[in-house]
């Protein structure tokens, strides 16, 4: 399958530590080799790195595990390939624009018989990935159904889309994340963890590489921040497995 | 203002030379410290690396010209800000999917008076330049005259783009890279130079960095390149300036 990364916080928050061991998990201590992608927000702008080879060894990986993007929201993901090819069209996460906003989204799972029940009106698949067409499909069902200009409500939109993933799911795995760089919403059927760090911060120490963090040097009283992960990725830590369909959103670092 | 560099190439090629000569322009050897940009296409699918920070002293800047990502069709773009602040949104290239295409653009110059004539219905910008602006304009008219449905014949789709940017022009300084992974069309205003690079190949020298390349060394015999910048980036090479209002449409290196 895959692994699924996510940060939401409410200050801008490097994810060097959590991608730290998400990174390793990609061809070395997981098997997720076949390529690998993360999205920064920052503002209403974005950035996207990708790779179609392994994490553990990608030059950018590297870069991006050293040098310190600050955002309040991220999106990462680590491959390991069923439907569509090693390519960097099929390399997640995927990204779109709809409302002079930039969507992102990862997919961790296998669905099945979906091409006659995913059809596509406006948003064209460029790969041929099983997730990227799920990804397109949710955008047409959002389109269709609050139109062409942006909606004040920007949460019933993703409560519609919560309630589009209960279908995915119908289809075979779907565990998810999408965010418009404001909202995060995870959606879960069988494999999504969380943790939300805030004061009094701790220490805590990866599971994949030698490396521990002591957040009480990195943060301030105020700072909420909420990771997302497929499993777990610190072993003193107390992480909260998500329920069967249960979805989860966020916002600055805070469920809404 | 700022400065633009375009690659299309009839096999995978690397442009870590013509990138270290621009980057020096953003900050160093030039005043376009407000940001770079940089796509690269493999496949169907490409990489968009960015930065606020000048590329001259980036870390990812740094990268690009270390990692050689082997591609045919590259956009590059260096900003020195007139309209829109100094941020991710507002940093060129911008990328939007069209017909399950990646669309590129950068765009050096000033547009005046622009707001109302370039009206838009499809292709909400996400930042506040008048370059985005422009793009999402084409995008608007493109989708409008073609239809939701790719065109079979991709020629004529940017024929009448080149026509598009007469209209640009208009407004102002209007010098444009457009791309979708296949085609590159160049459009010149005012300063855009280009040159093809083919067998017998030379040696050719950087004017901003000290560095120089033996083509010979890195080129099979039938390779086939064609650089377009805004201003000549090697000096012992003869490179061709655009006229007024002339679009250059490449495919796979070749003019089409």
């Amino acid at each position: 399958m895959c692994e699924l990364l996510g940060m939401s916080a409410n200050v801008p928050t490097d994810i060097c530590f959590s991608f730290s061991g998400l990174m390793e998990r990609g061809g070395r201590t997981g098997p997720h080799k076949d390529g690998f992608g993360i999205t920064f927000y920052e503002g209403k702008g974005f950035r996207n790195f990708k790779d179609a080879d392994p994490s553990c060894d990608s030059a950018i990986a590297k870069l991006i595990r050293d040098y310190p993007i600050k955002s309040c929201t991220v999106i990462s993901h680590i491959r390991q390939a069923n439907r569509g090819r090693i390519c960097l069209e099929n390399t997640h996460p995927f990204t779109r624009c709809l409302w002079g906003k930039n969507w992102t989204f990862a997919h961790n799972g296998q669905l099945s018989n979906y091409q006659k029940k995913l059809t596509i009106k406006y948003h064209v698949p460029i790969g041929n990935t099983d997730s990227e067409l799920a990804f397109c499909w949710l955008l047409d069902n959002v389109f269709e159904k609050f139109g062409r200009s942006k909606p004040k409500n920007m949460k019933a939109v993703f409560t519609y889309v919560a309630k589009l993933c209960d279908s995915l799911r119908e289809l075979g795995v779907y565990n998810m994340m999408l965010t418009d760089g404001e909202y995060l919403l995870a959606y879960c059927t069988n494999n999504l963890h969380w943790i939300t760090r805030k004061a009094p911060f701790a220490k805590a120490s990866l599971i994949d590489t030698e490396m521990s963090i002591d957040f009480n040097q990195h943060t301030t009283p105020n700072d909420i921040v909420t990771v997302i992960s497929t499993q777990p990725l610190t072993h003193n830590e107390r992480w909260h497995k998500m329920a069967v369909g249960e979805s989860k959103l966020l916002k600055f670092g805070v469920e809404v």
